[in-house]
């Protein structure tokens, strides 16, 4: 017998007749002599309508109640998903608010879970009973309902799993599993069989749109292993994510492309202790999420200092940089809207020679020029023109993954 | 300074502007130096909703997964008042669920309150906050969430305004106020100014479709004051329903009719002790609810005995005496689906004499027969053809209310 875990997400309860069948498909594994906790997202759009909802009555709705407004979405998922395994035949026991044990923080709509008390969920699973339980959702220090802000049905699954210490968790969505870049941009793009967490978090910070890094940090830090599968394939392993120190075989699991970055420079700083720590507090100051950051060889204690950050900011990011430049006697600056951001993503790959070379040659073979790198332990990152990105990706997908 | 409690009911918040516009309602009474706690029912039609969704994945959904379902519409409008509230820039705090300190039994769909622990309620009220709270729902003594029935809202009005001693207590809905008749069977139907517990119970009971009787019993034990009244209506002081143990001028106060009605008859039923009680027992066990009864006077130790229930029970009840009637040696029976109850009501109405006859002439003069005649300390009820009650009601309400 084994503890599971299952997590379903919006799009797999958007209809009355998507939550029969996934009441179905719990019921088979319960009769697997499996026990079941359930963690259940807000049916289909829901949470986006709410949203809509609250900014007709508040232009800049306060988060305390948008956490009762949005917490209501889950709950309907809990009672819904209950009914439909208890009308065929089997007992379900829905854990909503206070009831789940969930406490978080006092930050509304981003709360952080603090503890999770199991005990009432483990002595129902003791009594035979499938437990459906909010995702999402916790309960903060006042009492007050709190939400875990986006990909938190993940965050509550996984946390789940390390508190009752369930055998597997498991994702389920829209997609097979986890593939080796965007299948959107690149119909040749594999389904990953196996990946660790560090893969996954750095295929987020990428541009990959996966899981929330919340949840795979979380996973992480409690070694809870979990496997992303399709809600609607009858068939398929999906993608299991565990901890893998050392891997065989392949050196570059995954490529991404972010499309959405944006490359400020200020030219001609002048190389002294404590500049760039100028530079980027002013940037936090501001929470601006600074990404790649270059900074060209000092010539004649001179050098130039780029960096990438998301095109939302940019203008914002622009205006600070102006201000700093003058205030530190650096040259000009300058604003590229026209970027994008390649990376290749694998455990340990950095021990292995020759691989970034062979990036960098895929990419001049395919035409396209290399503006700025930035490697890690886990990645290469190249920054390139925005409209040579698509090529690019196709490029390194072909000369790592298609083999 | 006061301190009142609010209600508003689903047609009062049904679309984001009816939000709006009840905010700006209660921010100008807080302007006017008022402490407001405002009860709030679930958004228009969404309760329906729910209940129909339910009823897709479950054919008898459960009543404890149904009360999880059900308590997220008040929610929701718990968060979109305080929304809209606080964007017209007063401060508002929602309570829903547990915070509400309202503490139920354990029947799910039907629970009853058994204490409110109104502190945090209070602490609030004291830091100038408009109070908003769900209506309707409760929780359980094993910490579940728990709804109140049909009318619950108002019930949750009536009982905070007890444990806080609100000075008032105002049940906004989409009419005026109570009417001496129901407007939509008589035009001539005129608002009621005042009103006691006891008349607006025996309405109900009469079939008056006006506010659910376990809010006013609640009201009568504890004696809270309420006034119905309009929600969109600028003006109008609406109904006041309070004690009233004498009232000058009018004996009556309203006249109903109640067309959902059945009439069985046993006939020749032995005239011994322990007969009558052998019948309705048998109803009792099969919760059907009698309502009037009439026994004709004996004769030669036989007498016939007829009763009403809702039409609705017709048919299980006629199928029962039918069986009773065999055991007892009683005689034939019979149903008659096309009868309707009218009633009259008013405090006090059986000490003026002259009222009950004047009720049957002008019937007698609408060439309206009476079928049977039940009365009581407030009102007087005559079962009709159904095919002559608007006539009937017609008669009555021009004798006695419309002079």
């Amino acid at each position: 017998m084994s503890l599971i875990v299952q997590k379903y997400g919006g799009s797999s309860l958007a209809t009355t007749e998507n939550i029969k069948y996934v009441a179905k498909k719990i019921v088979d594994r319960k009769k697997q002599k499996n026990k079941l906790v359930v963690v259940v997202s807000a049916m289909g759009k829901t949470t986006d309508n709410l949203i809509k909802m609250a900014e007709e009555v508040h232009h800049c709705p306060p988060e305390k109640e948008m956490d009762i407004l949005l917490s209501t979405g889950e709950m309907v998922s809990v009672a819904m998903l209950c009914m439909a395994i208890e009308e065929m035949g089997e007992a379900a026991e829905g854990f909503v608010g206070h009831c789940a044990g969930i406490r978080t923080d006092n930050f509304h709509t981003k709360a952080r879970i603090q503890t999770i008390e199991p005990s009432r969920i483990i002595s129902e699973l003791k009594k035979e009973s499938i437990i459906v339980l909010a995702g999402f959702q916790g309960i903060s220090p006042d009492n007050d309902i709190t939400t875990l802000g986006r990909g938190g049905s993940d965050l509550t699954a996984v946390a789940i799993s390390a508190a009752i210490k369930a055998d597997l968790c498991e994702i389920y969505t829209d997609v097979k599993g986890i593939y080796t870049t965007d299948p959107h941009l690149l119909p040749n793009a594999r389904l990953i069989r196996e990946l660790s967490y560090e893969e996954l978090l750095e295929m987020s910070s990428a541009g990959a749109r996966v899981m929330f890094s919340r949840a795979v940090e979380f996973a992480k830090k409690y070694n809870v292993p979990f496997v992303v599968k399709s809600t609607f394939a009858e068939k398929g392993e999906g993608t299991m994510v565990k901890e893998i120190l050392l891997k065989e075989g392949a050196d570059v699991s995954a490529a991404a492309l972010d499309e959405k970055q944006a490359k400020l420079t200020i030219f001609r700083v002048p190389d002294r202790p404590g500049i760039s720590s100028r530079i980027f507090s002013s940037l936090g100051k501001a929470n601006i999420n600074v990404d790649v950051i270059v900074q060209s060889v000092s010539k004649e204690k001179y050098a130039d200092i780029s960096f990438t950050v998301n095109i939302s900011e940019a203008e914002k990011a622009f205006s600070i940089i102006k201000e700093v430049a003058k205030e530190i006697n650096a040259g000009n600056t300058s604003c590229d809207m026209e970027v994008a951001k390649l990376t290749i993503i694998g455990i340990g790959m950095m021990h292995h020679a020759g691989i970034a070379g062979k990036m960098f040659s895929a990419l001049a073979d395919a035409g396209v020029n290399i503006e700025m790198i930035s490697t890690s332990e886990t990645k290469i990152s190249c920054i390139v023109k925005r409209s040579e990105g698509k090529k690019g990706l196709k490029a390194v997908h072909r000369e790592f993954l298609e083999k």
